[in-house]
């Protein structure tokens, strides 16, 4: 690497590190907000977390544009070149956490302007607190440069299943007893399984921060396949 | 660029596009074949096609990988790299639509298990049909470096959205209506939301072939935001 020019490597990977983090700091905030627009039937709230997603978008596209011109100045080391790849990887989940969020905003939206469903609300919130708490942590890891704790954020990814196969059942069974409630049931159905996907990506960014501090894959493994509470929907 | 070593990029990027085209085949009949195992109620199809998704992932591992490496030799130029940056963006949307076709499969067994819910069947094959026509043209449209087509696949993503906003308000009658059909409807929900979600990685390719071919980003006056069925939800 002596003819290549001097790296400009580790100031840029810092930057990219620094833009990272803020990027998740603002979509753990956009999960969290879109939580309370949930339990606190908060349309002006939803409303601002809505436009505020646009900012998240162009966070990503500007942290991969940054990302690519680095990988291809072809000055970085073998673990500077995973910090680059690492980088553009979390910015696309954190950014995909950030569009389920919205989205959970924009339901929330319609769960305002129907009949409360009270009972099933609680669940809800509790299985999203569960779920900002596993993106919160595994983010503190990847700051960390902590394996054992992304590790650990791995490993208990069916935490979340549960919470939400439990869900799943008690939604529809909900929408059996309850006609009136089908449309509110079927949109808190849906924010449950943008809950689990924010919970997916939490396990996916573990993953990557493994790669990132170890060279190595985290696979084999796993406790299980992505989840599916398919067996407990069978009548 | 004379100073670096003779580039190896067309070859590699040839290679490279050649495995996207047979992964994007694989895809394809992924998703046609989830929909022939829901329309058929078959079940060893369905079991058949959940198998072969690991092949998939595989596929995009390394496509991954290659294309990492290769855009680390920094022996590409502009348009080279932005062929290398699509190889990987390409492989990670097609592997989201394996993984959709995996889960419409595995809901497919749920829907065998149950009563037929056989007045939906039908508009959920067609809205499959298109979406499966949207990623064949998208791709068809790559192969053939055609702008004109990726642009024309882009505009037309309303088509899904108004296929999946029926099907949304369809099933959630049927559920008001049927209390016994609310597993089926719920599972049949989750499908049309796959197809919708593989819709939108036909758009995503559609912008990422563009930005390929042109250099410039297709951002501004697309058709709508991302569809979400939310107005035709309120009471």
């Amino acid at each position: 690497m002596s003819s290549t020019p001097a790296s400009a490597g580790p100031d840029e990977l810092r930057r990219l590190a620094g833009d990272i983090n803020r990027m998740a700091g603002l979509v753990e905030a956009q999960v969290a907000g879109a939580l309370e627009a949930v339990a606190r039937r908060d349309v002006a709230r939803a409303r601002e977390l809505i436009e505020k997603d646009a900012a998240i978008d162009a966070m990503q596209a500007e942290i991969e544009r940054r990302a690519v011109a680095l990988i291809a100045t072809r000055t970085l080391g073998d673990g500077e070149l995973r910090r680059a790849v690492s980088a553009l990887k979390l910015a696309m989940n954190l950014e995909r956490c950030g569009d389920l969020a919205r989205n959970i905003a924009k339901r929330s939206l319609v769960l305002s302007a129907n009949e409360p469903v009270l009972a099933l609300v609680p669940p809800v919130d509790r299985m999203g607190r569960l779920v900002l708490a596993r993106l919160t942590e595994v983010m503190d890891a990847h700051i960390a440069r902590d394996v054992g704790r992304a590790v650990a954020v791995w490993r208990r990814d069916e935490e979340v299943d549960d919470h939400y196969e439990a869900l799943f059942r008690d939604i529809l069974a909900l929408m059996a007893q309850d006609p009136g409630a089908v449309t509110a049931a079927a949109h808190l159905l849906f924010i449950a399984k943008n809950l689990e996907r924010i919970g997916d990506h939490a396990t996916n960014i573990a993953e990557i921060a493994h790669y990132e501090m170890t060279g190595e894959a985290l696979a084999g493994d796993r406790p299980k396949p992505p989840p599916d509470p398919l067996e407990l929907a069978r009548p």
